[in-house]
């Protein structure tokens, strides 16, 4: 038996989010069943957390048990040649026998694209938001800042009684970074709350937009209910980055 | 009647290419049908030039006249209600009478991506060849400049015979840029053979893996017979970038 830790890219426009469910194909269900090709016997992998319906990632780490040996090489090589193209396996590492994708994550980097013109290139729609309308970054900017800390992130979150935990959350930086028509809201945190990313998006979208100040940005977070005011942005555009660990 | 002239953008991967032929549906064609139904009678829609199946398009232009009158900024919302989420009309501009989209175009930029990189995101997959061998650029660069210029290109067109007219063409540069994993072969010139760029492009990934020296790309010029020196690149990296007209 040993541990493995693997990265993984997916294209998420066609999975129904990364958790197995009844409705629709998951990532995890694809690797899961795959695994289970490879090792005999069925596998369970325990991702990072979860990604929702449509958002794709960069850089998910997950965690399994095999009862067969594989060198890393020949186990990275060998899912890529089973799974859909829209599904990679981008490193594979030995692990300690302890070692937990979800609990032992120290820090998460999500990406959020945005195309900011009158018109979107097609090839980018599956991975970017559209917004005609031109974006105010420095107000977003202002509003991101007052994002940044460790904050009650309840009325960013879309239903904060699905966990019975804290809504506390650190956020180490939200970026707001332009390069052509192409806006990435880059969110860095020890973690974050169902949705939150998307709804950190959703009310700088509104910022940029001109319809709310940067200034209510306190009011919203210390009010920790959420309402309408705080859209959650297509997922499209969401990208799960990075998660880093502890060496 | 009035004579239009567009701007489209379309993602590839679907479609048998830019012209109307017997098998699989092309982008002209859909063009076509979503003006008839606006024009109330067939329209003939003519291209700058064609795009093989899977190649994507950034810039493609083409004209049509129409019978009934539109303003550009109806005619264009009109159309991409019609049209495919992946076909989009980035500008409508009303045109004389003589304008051509072929005959008058002055300018062609074509950009081809690579993912050179161990393993690609597979939210990059449609639109990148993927080469996991590390690229000389160096190299590239100088077999590059060798190509830029007036010459006979007959040795980097797929079939020099499939066309009457000449193969010399004007190819004002070729440049090979990077950012990150991504590398970009970006083409400009007068115009382009059929199938050329990715030609130019197969010939330079074989420069950059060292397969070929950059000094032997004169001879392949000189030698004016396409043979299986020369690879076509795959067509799911290149993109119709740029037409320019005189104004």
């Amino acid at each position: 038996m040993s541990r493995l830790k693997i990265t993984i890219g997916y294209d998420g426009t066609n999975y129904a989010g990364w958790q197995v469910q009844p409705n629709g194909v998951t990532v995890q269900e694809v690797l899961e069943r795959v695994l289970a090709k490879l090792n005999g016997s069925p596998v369970k992998v325990h991702g990072s957390g979860r990604t929702d319906q449509g958002v794709h990632a960069r850089g998910q780490v997950a965690h399994f048990d095999l009862e067969k040996e594989f060198s890393p090489r020949d186990l990275n090589r060998a899912l890529n040649a089973l799974l859909p193209e829209d599904v990679r396996v981008l490193k594979v590492q030995k692990a300690k026998a302890d070692f937990h994708a979800r609990k032992h994550a120290v820090e998460k980097t999500y990406c959020y694209f945005i195309w900011n013109g009158e018109t979107m290139p097609p090839t980018e729609r599956l991975y970017h938001l559209h917004v005609q309308q031109k974006l105010d970054l420095e107000a977003m900017r202002r509003a991101a800042k007052m994002l940044v800390g460790r904050h009650d992130f309840a009325a960013f979150t879309a239903n904060p009684n699905r966990v019975v935990e804290s809504t506390v959350r650190e956020l180490f930086d939200l970026l707001v970074r332009k390069r052509g028509n192409e806006i990435a809201i880059v969110a860095r945190g020890e973690g974050f709350l169902y949705k939150m990313v998307r709804s950190l998006a959703g009310w700088l979208l509104r910022v940029g937009k001109g319809e709310v100040s940067p200034e209510e940005t306190v009011d919203i977070l210390e009010s920790k209910i959420r309402t309408a005011r705080v859209p959650t942005a297509q997922p499209q555009g969401l990208f799960l980055w990075k998660v880093s660990y502890r060496r």
